[in-house]
């Protein structure tokens, strides 16, 4: 079973989830190569696939009403770092340390039956179905009242972490904010306490605006752009013009609008950098709080493509070789 | 010139540092393969290397009294992330961005003329010139009423960010106090406020005393463990016993002392982990503040065997596969 657990001296959590039985001494060997090309691909299995009901994975997600075949579905994640089933418990494991019961979700949600499918190659219909699903999961968990945020994000390439090549995203849903969400809610609170705006709605105006733009494609309701502090060379962000806290309070039409600006981002992406690995991730309000005014869900895309060392894990501070400004010129060239 | 921004949605800053001319077009070819063994080295070179006055580098560091030879020098990098020379300044350069200019400085710290030379390998007396050069350094920094705050890191293997093989530590002196580091420096007052004690003190103690500890190493002076909420495998911290928040409080036995626990350490590291890449971070409260009584220095080592990915972008928690009582035990247990 998984502990989430508290750094005394940072705002670090971690959770530490020792499933694989892994020793120190199994990293003696390091892992190389390219992700698993193992056939058959555990996610393009049929229905003897279906994951035990008691992990609340659901099969299949959306049906091809051509083909009658699945076009999505939600798996367990075969090591879930954290576990639904599980009491919500805090203990003191020492007077100054702090750890809760690994409780929460891990799971896998399958993009598309096509092995062989990316974000870059799909049909934008197909990545409606991933968004929908994607709203189904947030709606599914938000009942958990011990479940207090979902991230859902994707790892793409072996330089992004990804171990099976087969077009997936995760979800991992948490008894607690994590510290990133609860900056941005921070940064974001405080910015609407003395403007009275949402600091992501008064950002994509500066970007419409601006002299030298970070933006880099719109559409009726999405915005894509590099944003100013840009972590990484071609970080970039895609928002929903209008005010909305979490990915759920999608409309059908900003549904169709999504998919089309995942397929062109990830189209030119290719383009400019050559099927680059990614981290892709969905930062919405924490569960039961749609209708905020301050906060701004989001898409955050970040090619791996540089490697944070020593400087940023000892600071925090990102040094960043390419401007965004520069990024985003090439993104809006690549057509 | 380089530039620091801060991200107006989180309290991530960086610096963006464009020196290498790079486009985003040049990601198309990832860069693989090991560290440059080029021949000559460039820190294994001799007088023609001294670097040039106006970056403020000092050669040699320190002298072998026997040989005549350096022991260890400090050189300019030869793509500086920040730059000393450069007023400071602030520009908005939007209504919501926020930027200052890139003053600071970026230095490499060569740690032996023996190109083959590890942590691990060196004679303890060569660590010594090593930590004295850092305090060195950072007295020097101390001096420059723009700089806050030097972190002194090291990149070690190709998985860590090592661009060259030749022993070597960096420093860059920035003039904000770095996210990480202030997180540290909240946590540790509002601890002392709480407890009228500091916290890396107190967790000495608690790792000293525990049942299941996860104490790896102590001598007279120092001691190293693995922290309760370790965020890699085998992540491991070594502090002074006794309370200091700059490195360059340290006394003679101290470096004596630090010098044999850094060298136990990485000979140990490779026995359970072979050869691991990693990341070594010196973590001193902000400059011309010693004597903080709520702050305390340290070195934080992580091995670089797992990879963050979207989980940890997104999110700012940590999944760990290794306890830090299992590290502990067996880094405690390679003698």
């Amino acid at each position: 079973m998984s502990e989430i657990r508290k750094d005394p001296t940072s705002h670090t959590w971690i959770v530490l989830s020792t499933e694989r039985g892994k020793r120190p001494s199994d990293f003696r060997e390091r892992e190389v190569g390219p992700p698993s090309a193992l056939r058959p691909c555990p996610f393009c299995g049929g229905e003897e696939m279906a994951p035990p009901e008691d992990v609340h994975a659901i099969w299949p997600g959306e049906i091809d009403k051509r083909t009658k075949g699945w076009k999505t579905r939600v798996l367990p994640n075969k090591y879930p770092a954290l576990r639904p089933g599980i009491e919500l418990s805090q203990a003191e494991a020492d007077t100054i340390y702090h750890l809760l019961s690994g409780v929460g979700a891990h799971e896998v949600i399958v993009e598309s039956p096509n092995h062989e499918d990316t974000l870059a190659t799909m049909p934008p219909s197909q990545i409606e179905a991933v968004i929908r699903t994607y709203c189904q999961r947030y709606k599914f968990w938000r009942r958990d009242p011990r479940v207090t945020f979902v991230l859902i994000f994707k790892n793409y390439g072996v330089a992004a972490g990804a171990s099976l090549e087969h077009p997936h995203s995760q979800l991992v849903a948490t008894p607690i904010i994590p510290p990133r969400i609860f900056e941005e809610l921070e940064e974001a609170k405080d910015y609407y306490l003395r403007n009275k705006e949402c600091i992501y709605c008064r950002m994509i105006k500066a970007e419409a605006e601006a002299k030298v733009s970070r933006k880099v494609l719109e559409n009726d309701t999405m915005f894509a752009l590099c944003p100013f502090a840009s972590r990484f060379p071609c970080e970039l962000y895609i928002l929903p013009k209008k005010h909305a806290a979490a990915l759920e309070e999608i409309t059908q039409k900003e549904v169709s609008d999504l998919a089309k600006m995942i397929s062109k981002v990830f189209r030119r992406m290719n383009k400019v950098l050559n099927d680059p690995p990614y981290n892709f991730m969905i930062h919405v309000a924490p569960l039961r709080t749609p209708g905020l005014l301050f906060y701004h869900w989001h898409i955050e895309i970040i090619p791996r493509l540089t490697m944070p060392a020593g400087f940023e894990w000892g600071t925090g501070i990102y040094i960043n070789i390419i401007s965004p400004e520069d990024a985003a010129k090439a993104l809006r060239q690549a057509k």
